[in-house]
């Protein structure tokens, strides 16, 4: 398949933000290369650019955590992309829904966590 | 003011994603520094770092559409944060409300852009 010309960095990778289809929620922030977009347009399923671990990587490969591709956006730079997903489980490898959870007042004070994880982390990622 | 420990890239940079803080439609995805940071918490005023002017700016010093901060958030690796905010007028400098009016297929077909500017980009940035 022949790709919008998006814009990657020096190392090939173009940031994609994701986000809850239904709530809207925003659950994550990772990076993908020219492979891992292909992978994810052509299998429907969120796959990224490891940059610690230099892989391609399927979200969920471990968990089960899955993100299904409902509809995405590039922006007008074409250099951000933007994919509202069905979210199987939590999209955060700590356990909570979005990796956002640790929120701010405007003038930065950290408020409590109020919502529950809602997996287990521990066995989620046990050894099998 | 003590931030929190954020992790910066090598350049001093962290990505900060803007959603609509009522409808929760992304906006646009930028890059801050720790000076744009503290001013945005300073004033409750989005400001960036321009990559490509190499200074920092008051998102709407030119348009008036500017966004003002009603919560924001950290992911769990401490290194992209999340605003939304009360965005007035529309986020981006094409005069549509979000940088991400341009949507695709699961599959990467390109989708027609069913929605309208919000604004006149001509008139909004013309020479006073």
């Amino acid at each position: 398949m022949t790709l919008p010309k998006f814009k990657f960095t020096a190392d090939g990778l173009i940031p994609a933000i994701v986000q809850d289809a239904q709530s809207r929620r925003v659950l994550m922030m990772a990076w993908m290369n020219e492979t891992s977009l292909q992978q994810t347009l052509a299998t429907g399923l969120m796959h990224y650019w490891s940059r610690s671990r230099q892989k391609y990587w399927l979200k969920g490969e471990t968990s089960g955590h899955t993100q299904k591709v409902v509809r995405w956006a590039a922006d007008c730079d074409a250099d951000t992309l933007l994919f509202e997903v069905e979210q199987t489980g939590g999209a955060c490898h700590t356990g909570y829904e979005s990796c956002f959870f640790q929120t701010f007042t405007p003038n930065g004070a950290a408020i409590d966590i109020a919502e529950a994880k809602v997996f287990d982390p521990e066995k989620t990622y046990e050894k099998k």
